[in-house]
């Protein structure tokens, strides 16, 4: 499957792919709760045809172009779940003749400014800030979120159609008692507002790939919006909301150095491929990536005391154990496990599929 | 000239750029020597045309892709500095059919492989590793070196035009002091090693834009490829390389969001969009990019107590002085000066002039 790689790819391995979005899909089944993922992750028409398989129809973007793309791919019920940017009005409209969108908001001057300047009646759910300090309204200003949602009631362009939260949080959480804790305690606070507003049809939807992952039930929430874990990544796995063997892609990158003397390789991909997403850990290790090898059908499990150590715009190094740094020649393919996937896919014009498809992605 | 912007965009002020340009040039010029500037920074025909407009003629890009993206528009004398990735050598035999492409050596097996795959002869040069650590063999190892440069000359389709070195490390230097010491040291070695080669002929290229723009004079080597120089960014002046106005690009960023509880506006401009490179400080003090607000004719300076202070995939959060956050409303647009404006151009399908022309750019 390497012989056409020049550059630095972005492999996907399907398999892994469609295991990670029935496993997620099951666990809102189970749950009763609206399956709405974030196409954010994987961006790509292609992949989109995959979860529409599994009879998802429902989706999550974060951009109104992101929205545009995926309108033109079939989609017909669209999230927009950023703040709605008010400059991009016009193309709100226009992608509203097509599709379904959900629009994000959480003031009464952007309420003020669809009622004037929507086309059409949209669905609109109110951003709470659940901790993240984001965006949002503070989850614990309970009378300006009511207040707002009477806003929204009262404008004829606008139907409330839930609350929606994103709990970036998780992200620094230590382990499953913390993240818990967070999805409990919001689903509380979230759900005493609802009550307070007298309309069971609101919706709680809730995000985040750590808290979708790692809790063992997905109760509590109407809809659940994650997008990471259909490819997973390093930082993931340093989370603990997926195993090594859950990650979906994996960047083929051309070796075009080899130094034994300080048992380092320099590959060809660096921050424009993979971002400068890292890891940092005591000491100042930096990690931005781990290193795999390409097999048959797919690639290893991760070298031991092997690491994606730094990146210039084009350049990575790789530090590899000694024992190995003989192995590899100018002109060999090394596989990159990458520390955001979100970013690195954002950064490729196309993935290629393990099986030699190419699958070309949006380009914001 | 903002009335168009309805996403992230980044603007170019032209007449900065082309004084960034003049500046180097006559300091390369008075020393005479030659200017070959790095591209993988504009990455833009445009742009390659406003150096054109100073006689310019050589130019150094870092990717065989930028190679071919350069030799579309008309540039016949190319140093792609980045080592040889053998897996595209059928891209550099086709590409030097419409240019001069020059190589970057550093290990005789890809000199051996040039050898045999190459169908044209093509100027080499060894890349010396002067204390970056990334590429190249380590300066004071002068005996592989030479042993390297005989290799080379001993090959029919390869011809020894020089070395070639990337102080990587002024990024880091401590001011104008060290910078020079770097400098002065790596000259003197190469100029050691020339000597032993007894071919005056050979160039000594030496790059990065601190050491460039911070030199009083660029005597000593016989070619300067700085890149960054024509945008420069806040790194570069941390660094010390060039003054807030010499800066020549901004991100136009939509508000969509007005937090005056924390001093925070949120923007649509992102991880996606800026990179994430950064700038850290003490006390967890994390730096994206400085806050200016646009004019008629360009950007105002930085606003004192503005900074992007954190970046997802799309949205910025923007720290204000409190006495300034009501002036900004959902919708407005707000200018940021990058951290990295090689990665932001990157990162963008275009720039934008503040005069308003779409200047394409290159996508990797």
């Amino acid at each position: 499957m390497l012989e056409k790689i020049t550059k630095p790819s972005l492999m996907v391995n399907k398999a892994i792919t469609l295991d990670n979005i029935s496993r997620m899909l099951e666990k809102t089944k189970a749950a009763g709760a609206i399956f709405r993922p974030h196409f954010k992750t994987h961006q790509s028409g292609v992949v989109g045809q995959w979860f529409r398989s599994f009879g998802i129809h429902k989706i999550t973007v974060s951009s109104v172009s992101m929205a545009q793309y995926f309108a033109l791919h079939g989609w017909k019920d669209i999230t927009i779940a950023f703040p709605v940017n008010l400059r991009e009005l016009p193309a709100i409209n226009h992608l509203a003749l097509s599709a379904k969108i959900n629009l994000l908001v959480e003031s009464i001057e952007v309420i003020n400014a669809l009622e004037t300047g929507l086309d059409h009646i949209s669905d609109v759910y109110i951003k709470v800030d659940v901790g993240a300090a984001r965006t949002g309204i503070a989850i614990d200003n309970s009378e300006a979120i009511i207040s707002l949602a009477e806003q929204i009631k009262s404008k004829l362009k606008l139907k409330l159609a839930g609350f929606l939260s994103h709990a970036g949080q998780t992200y620094k959480a230590k382990g499953i008692t913390e993240i818990e804790e967070i999805a409990r305690c919001s689903q509380k606070k979230l759900f005493e507002i609802k009550e307070k507003l007298k309309d069971p049809s609101l919706i709680l939807s809730w995000g985040d790939t750590p808290s979708c992952s790692m809790l063992p039930e997905l109760n509590g929430f109407d809809e659940w919006r994650p997008g990471n874990f259909v490819f997973y990544d390093i930082m993931q796995y340093h989370i603990g909301s997926c195993e090594l063997n859950d990650i979906a892609v994996a960047m083929a990158c051309p070796v075009v150095a080899v130094h034994p003397e300080r048992n380092q390789i320099v590959v060809y991909g660096g921050a424009i491929h993979f971002s400068k997403e890292r890891i940092i850990a005591d000491n100042g290790f930096e990690l931005y990536g781990y290193v795999v090898e390409f097999t048959e059908n797919g690639w290893s499990k991760p070298i031991a005391g092997a690491w994606l150590s730094s990146l210039s715009q084009e350049h990575g190094i790789v530090n590899l154990p000694s024992t190995m740094i003989q192995q590899f020649r100018p002109g060999d393919i090394i596989g990159i496990l990458p520390v955001h996937s979100c970013l690195a896919v954002s950064a490729m014009n196309e993935l290629i599929s393990i099986e030699g498809e190419i699958i070309p992605c949006f380009k914001g």
